[in-house]
C-alpha cells in the first residue's frame, strides 16, 4: 500500500525560493580586498535569477557542469544556485590543487565555463589550453588589479549580469546531480563526488536540528571553511534554507581579519579548520565577542587543548564535526549527551575531543579489519568507519574508486576508530597506515605521538615493514631534535611503559626530515618506497 | 546528469534503530490508571521487535492495517514502529469517534486487527459484529478491571508478546505506506490521510529544527495531544529520532494530573490543545516548572490572553503551531523572526498569537477566492489558505476528496486567511463559513466576535443568507446573557464603528443556544439548515 502525500521532490530551488520570499530583507555580507560588501538576500536572489539566464545565453549544456574558482563571497553564493537550479551541476575548484592536480580535475568533470575571481585568474590561466572543454571564463573582479588576458573565452560576470533575463527555476527529479567536489586524496587521482539535490537538501535539514548544528535564522554566519571544500561543510546551502545572515570572509583569513569580522559583524556562528582557529587564540583579547554562540571545528582531529583555550578565553567550546567530501560533509557532531553533561570539565573536554555521536541520518559501524563484521560499541574494538545514509557517496564520477564501497554499498571512510558505549567516534588512524604484527594492529598514530613525546624528538613517522615471523612490523622514522644524541636504545627505554611491549619497534632510523604531502600530512608513500627493502 | 549517493530510503527503521542503539539507557515514562511504569528504550525496542512477531503470529496482511484504540503510553509506541516497521500501516482510531463514526473508519480502513485499552474496551467491542475485517481485539491491560468479554476475538497483549520472536525490520519503499489518520470534518464521512515513511521521517527531521520545535535529546517531551490525533502532532516519531525522554500521560488529562506529571518528571516541552492548558493554568501556582523550556499549542487559534498568562506566570509563552492532520501535522510554527525581537512585550504577544512563519521544506500561499491567484503577502489580501510539501496530503484513502486539491496539487486547508509582509500566516475564518456579499467578503468569525464583545451577548454565530440584491448577506444568531433586554437596532448601534458599515447584519435571531458539532465547535451547518428560508 502506497502513502497518499504530495511527490514534493527535494532540490535546492525549495532552499532558494523560500530565501527569496521570506528573508529578502536579511543581509548578505562580503569581506573584498577593496571593503566590506553588503547585500541582501532579496537583491542575491534576483541576481541569481539573472545569473540563471547569463548561463542560458554562454549555452552551457542543460546539465552542464559550472566551475567555480573563487573564494567565499555573495557571488560565490549566486553561483551555488544559478547552477543547479537551472539543472547545471555546479562544480567548486580548489584553488590550492597543484596545477596538474587542478587541470585534471576540470577535464574530468568537462567543465564547460569556470567562473574565477580576478585574483585567482592568475592560477588558472596559464591552464586554459589544456582545458579544451572549458569554452569561457567569466571574472568576478574583486576589486585587485590583476591583469586580465587579451582573449575570447574572457567574459566579465558584471556586464553579463547586466544583460540577461531573469529566469523561473525548476527541477523536477531529486536525485540529479547538483553540485560536485573532487577529494585530493594522497594516492591515484582525485576524484569527483557528486551530490545530488536530495541529498544537498537533507544536508541542509540536518545542519538546523537542534542536537547537531542548530543553523537558525538568528544566526550570522562566518564560514572560514572556503565554499570549494565540500560547499563550506554544506552551511552555504544551510544559511540559505535557514535565512540565516552570512559573513563571508573573501580572501584574506589572517587571524586579525577572521577576528575582526567576528566582532564587527556580530558573528555567532563561525566554522574552521583547526589551523585557523589557532591562529585567532592570539586575537581574542580585548576584542568582544559576545554575539559568538558556537565555534564548528574540524578536517581533522580538534586538539582539546585548543578547544580548552576557547572555552577558557571566551566561555565558547569548540563543536567538534567529523565527516569528509564523501559524506557531504556532516557525519557526526561532538554534541555532548544530557546523561553526560554533568561531568567535570575536564571529561566534558575529552568528550568534546571525540569526532561525536552520529548524526540522525547517518549510520556508522566500526568493521573488523578481517571479517568485515560490524565491532561492539565497545570503546575497544577497532576496524574501519563505514558510513551510510542518504548524504553520504555511493561512488564517484566516472565509476573510479569501487573498492572505496562495501558490498551492501557503505562508504570504507579509510579511516580506523572505535565508538564507545555512548556513541561517541573516536578515530584512531588511517587504515594504510596501521600496522599488522602477529595479527594484532598497531596504530602507526599512536605510536608516533609517544614516540614524539620524547622531548630530543623532532618529529616522527611510523610505517609497516615485512617481517617473517611477524607479518609486519613497525619502523619508526625519527627527526631529532637539532643537536640532539639520541639512540634506538634510548627511544626503546622511552617507550617502555608508554606502549604495550609487543608495540615497541625493533628498528629505528634516524632523518633529517619527515616527507610531506601537498597538503602538508606525512607521506608515508614515500617512506615506504624508502624503506622498502628493509627486514627485520 | 545524476547524483551519486546512496539510495537510502527514508523510513521509520532508521529512527527505530538509531533509538535502540544510541539510547538505549533513556526512559520512557507512561502514567497509567495504577501508577507511573518506567522503562527505556532499550527495552521498548526489544518489546517493539517482539510486537513485530506478533503481527506475524497473527496472520497480518504484508501491508495490512493494524487499528490502534488507546491512549498514549509506551506501549502504543511500540505499536508506533511495530507496525510500520514490519511493513503494515498503523491507523489511530480516534477513541472520541460516535460510534458510527469509528465504525465507518475502522470499515473503511479495513482493520485486520485493534489493540484497544481494557478501559477503552467498552466503546469498541458493541461495534465489533459490524466490523468483519477485524479478526483480532489485542487488550492492552491498564489496570482498569473492566469486563473482558469471552469470545474467541479477544486476545491478551502481554500473553501475545511473551510468545513471540524479535524480528528485524526492513522497509525498502519509502514511499509505502507507515500510518493513516482520518479526518472528522463537519461535513460528510471522515476521510483517510496516508501518511508514506518518507513524509513521516521528513516530518520528524522538521520538528528537529532551531527554529520550529527543536525536538531534542535533552528534552522530556509532554504530549498531552492524543497519539490519536496527527501521530502526537509529528512527536511521537520525532522524539524516537532525536531520542529524547517521553513521558506519556495515559487517560488522566485533568489539569492537576498533567501539571503534576511537568512537575515531577522535570518535563521540558509539553504539547497540547489550549482547552489543556487553560485548565493547567489554575495548577501553576506553588509548583516547581524550572524544567520547562516551551509549550506547544495547537488544534485551534491560541489566545493571545492564554499565552500571556503563562509567560507572567512561569515565563514560557506558548509556541504557536498551525496545520492539520493533512499537513502531517506541522505546517508553521509562531517562531519570532530575529529581527522582531526587540519589540515591546505586547507586539510579541500579537505575534505569537498568529499562525507563525512556514516551516522549511512547506510553501504556503493564499490564493484568491475568484481567480485561485496567489495573494501577495501584504497582511491584506485575504484567500484560501493552501499548502505544499512533501508531507502535506495529496490525497486521501480510497480517493474521496478530490475537490480539496488543486489542479496543481496543492492543499486547499478549507482556512481563510492573510499572509504578513514578514512571513505570519494569520488565519481568518473557514472558507465554508465566509459570507459574500455584492462580491466582497465577510468573516463571519470576526463579526461573531465583535458581536460576543457585546456584554449581554453569550453566544453569536453568523451564517450568510441569500440576499437577491447582494447575493448574500449576514444572519447574526444571538443568544442573549440571562436576563438581557436585547434587540437588533442595540446590536447594530454597537457594532457601528467596531466594524465596516456594510458589514452590519440586516438580520437578527435570537436564539437559546448555538448547536454544537460532536466536538464542541458551533455548528453552522445546522443553523443553514434552520434558517434556509429567511430572505431579507
Amino acid at each position: 500500500m502506497q502513502g497518499q502525500m504530495q511527490s514534493y521532490p527535494l532540490t535546492l530551488v525549495h532552499p532558494f525560493e523560500r530565501a527569496e520570499r521570506l528573508f529578502a530583507d536579511k543581509p548578505i555580507v562580503s569581506a573584498t580586498p577593496t571593503g566590506i560588501q553588503r547585500t541582501t538576500y532579496g537583491q542575491w536572489a534576483e541576481r541569481t535569477r539573472r545569473l540563471g539566464g547569463v548561463l542560458d545565453a554562454l549555452g552551457i549544456s542543460a546539465d552542464g557542469r559550472v566551475g567555480t574558482f573563487a573564494w567565499n563571497s555573495a557571488r560565490h553564493l549566486e553561483l551555488y544556485f544559478a547552477a543547479p537550479c537551472t539543472g547545471r551541476v555546479l562544480h567548486t575548484l580548489n584553488i590550492r590543487l597543484f596545477p596538474e592536480q587542478l587541470q585534471y580535475v576540470a577535464d574530468h568533470a568537462q567543465d564547460e565555463v569556470v567562473f574565477a575571481d580576478r585574483s585567482l585568474l592568475k592560477l588558472l590561466w596559464p591552464l586554459i589550453d589544456d582545458l579544451p572543454s572549458v569554452k569561457h571564463v567569466v571574472v568576478m573582479d574583486d576589486g585587485v588589479e590583476d591583469e586580465i588576458p587579451d582573449d575570447d573565452r574572457i567574459r566579465d560576470y558584471e556586464a553579463l549580469l547586466a544583460d540577461a533575463e531573469a529566469v523561473e527555476f525548476h527541477v523536477s527529479d531529486e536525485d540529479s546531480a547538483a553540485a560536485m567536489c573532487y577529494t585530493s586524496g594522497t594516492t591515484g587521482n582525485p576524484k569527483g563526488v557528486v551530490y545530488s539535490h536530495r541529498s544537498s537538501v537533507l544536508h541542509c535539514m540536518s545542519s538546523m536540528f537542534a542536537d547537531t548544528l542548530a543553523v537558525s535564522e538568528a544566526d550570522v554566519i562566518l564560514p572560514v571553511v572556503p565554499m570549494f571544500h565540500a560547499n563550506a561543510w554544506g552551511l552555504a546551502q544551510a544559511g540559505v534554507l535557514a535565512g540565516s545572515t552570512f559573513v563571508m570572509p573573501g580572501p584574506d583569513l589572517s587571524p586579525k581579519a577572521v577576528a575582526g569580522l567576528m566582532e564587527s559583524e556580530r558573528v555567532t556562528f563561525a566554522a574552521g579548520v583547526p589551523t585557523i582557529w589557532m591562529g585567532v587564540l592570539d586575537e581574542l583579547d580585548g576584542r568582544d565577542f559576545s554575539s559568538l554562540t558556537r565555534i564548528l571545528c574540524g578536517g581533522s582531529a580538534v586538539p582539546k587543548s585548543l578547544s580548552e583555550a576557547y572555552r577558557e578565553k571566551i566561555g565558547v567550546p569548540m563543536t567538534q564535526g567529523w565527516g569528509m567530501t564523501e559524506t557531504s560533509p556532516l557525519g557526526s557532531v561532538s554534541y555532548i549527551r544530557s546523561g553526560l553533561r554533568d561531568r567535570s570539565e575536564d571529561e566534558l573536554a575529552n568528550l568534546r575531543a571525540l569526532q561525536g555521536v552520529p548524526s540522525p541520518l547517518v549510520e556508522i559501524r566500526i568493521a573488523d579489519p578481517e571479517t568485515e563484521q560490524a565491532q561492539p560499541w565497545d570503546g575497544e574494538s577497532r576496524g574501519e568507519v563505514q558510513c551510510a545514509g542518504p548524504w553520504i557517496a555511493a561512488g564517484y564520477y566516472g565509476g573510479a574508486g569501487g573498492e572505496q564501497f562495501t558490498d551492501d554499498g557503505w562508504l570504507r571512510t579509510g579511516d580506523v576508530g572505535v565508538i564507545t558505549p555512548e556513541g561517541y567516534l573516536k578515530l584512531v588512524d588511517r587504515t594504510k597506515d596501521l600496522v599488522k604484527s602477529g595479527g594484532e594492529w598497531i596504530s602507526s598514530v599512536e605510536l608516533e605521538n609517544e614516540i614524539m613525546a620524547h622531548p630530543q624528538v623532532k618529529e616522527a613517522a611510523v610505517i609497516g615493514i615485512r617481517d617473517e615471523k611477524w607479518g609486519e612490523r613497525p619502523l619508526a622514522c625519527v627527526v631529532p631534535e637539532q643537536g640532539a644524541e639520541l639512540d634506538a636504545d634510548e627511544l626503546r627505554g622511552f617507550l617502555d611503559g608508554r606502549v604495550a611491549k609487543w608495540w615497541i619497534p625493533e628498528s629505528f632510523e634516524f632523518i633529517d626530515e619527515v616527507p610531506k604531502t601537498s597538503v602538508g600530512k606525512f607521506s608515508k608513500k614515500t617512506l615506504r618506497e624508502r624503506f622498502a627493502e628493509i627486514a627485520t
